[in-house]
């Protein structure tokens, strides 16, 4: 038995009893992604690499409709705690993006257009019906999350953005390259992430930033972002250990 | 990359239109088990066959005492929806069956033996600092479900207990007869369980076979028996993805 550790507890950022200065934390929160990202995960890996089969990518894509279709849920539970006006119409960007605004669909319909294309019908993707549980209780714990924290914690946890450009450019150029299967009319959700997703994280973090200020907050927001990384790796987990190795698909899960 | 399944979704029971009699929605609660129940896991048959090595039943204890410790809150939860003080009464034994009363100190503090015995200081377990994501997501959503569903829906979830007396017994026998460092002190919490289980469960059928009478709160029941068998097999998955197969442990769990 072999153990692949990509992270150590022992990485992860603490406050000092001084606290830190808004740059230290942002070099904290930015930490955390590279020791904890997702795309340190080796089903990413083989997901971009071409390492998959159609029916693997067809799992991955339709449990990770699920984690899509609650964005719009977390965006407005994270706007239902802002007080302030400007702070909503900001944020409620990201909403239209997710839910679609006058000519834009949005970003779930962009998600369908993918599962639509791998060949599983938007009847079964939009059931839920062959979610895989562990996929079903991380999406629902970051949704659950943003609902019970406060709002300075439910913003720390979308800094995750900070690290996505990244892995989308990589997985749009990857999935085009190494399966005949995937056409770039399927990449519309990653190509506009491109672009929402570095503007929606330049408020979020000027704002952590901004209002975390002592000790106890500051640790609040990295572990909020710790807890989100968490919830993105459990996905990938799910998926590889239900279709990758050693292949235990739970019970009423989908089968390819 | 062989597919191991234990059910399919398509054996899940269905109520008909007309509804089933209060003997059939038993029958088919009790088909649940069979098709969905954790001892179908192969992490399960491991840990009883005496497959694992220490640290593997040191990660098992260690996560597994997550789901212990929030039992209370999970009945105190339900206790809250109860409008009638005798139900109250009646559920407060499960209460006090794991946060202990009188001489008893409870089921939580015969778990801790457990983690005691086999070396995992309390300070540790108790922090929850090493535990799987997967552990703490699949738990969270059974507390979150008993607190947001209905008090129907959160006692049929606890019918699980139906069939953990057999699981139990197996446990005590099976871990006694095959490791060498475990002893019949560390195994109170299940012997336990032998009696409290089917006492508490005689209650909770009861409860649902007489108020779950229209076919759509028998579905109900139905479906919430399913999702909290899907708690324990994630719980299970998480295990055997991190400690068997592939051994791919998440950034800042519990490392052997």
């Amino acid at each position: 038995m072999t153990f692949m550790n990509h992270a150590d507890a022992t990485t992860d950022p603490v406050v000092p009893p001084e606290g830190f200065t808004p740059d230290q934390l942002e070099s904290a929160l930015r930490s955390v992604g590279v020791n904890r990202y997702h795309n340190l995960h080796p089903f990413h890996k083989m997901l971009h690499g071409g390492k998959l089969d159609k029916t693997q990518v067809q799992a991955w894509a339709l449990n990770r409709y699920y984690y899509q279709a609650i964005i719009p849920q977390k965006d407005t539970a994270l706007m239902s705690k802002m007080t302030d006006r400007e702070m909503r119409r900001e944020w409620r960007q990201r909403y239209f993006d997710h839910d679609g605004i006058g000519e834009d669909l949005g970003g779930i319909e962009r998600w369908l257009v993918l599962t639509d294309a791998l060949g599983l019908t938007r009847e079964y993707v939009q059931s839920t019906r062959g979610l895989l549980p562990g996929t079903r209780f991380a999406v629902e714990a970051y949704l659950t999350f943003v609902r019970e924290r406060p709002l300075l914690e439910g913003i720390a946890s979308s800094l995750t953005e900070l690290f996505a450009p990244a892995i989308h450019s990589e997985r749009i150029a990857g999935m085009l390259a190494n399966y005949n299967f995937v056409e770039d009319s399927m990449m519309g959700y990653f190509r506009k992430r491109l672009t929402q997703a570095p503007r929606d994280v330049t408020f979020a973090l000027r704002y952590v930033r901004e209002k975390a200020r002592t000790p106890d907050t500051q640790q609040a927001v990295i572990d909020a972002l710790i807890f989100k990384t968490e919830v993105l790796w459990a996905q990938l987990d799910a998926l590889y250990m239900a279709y990758v190795e050693p292949g235990l698909v739970p019970p009423g899960a989908f089968k390819p």
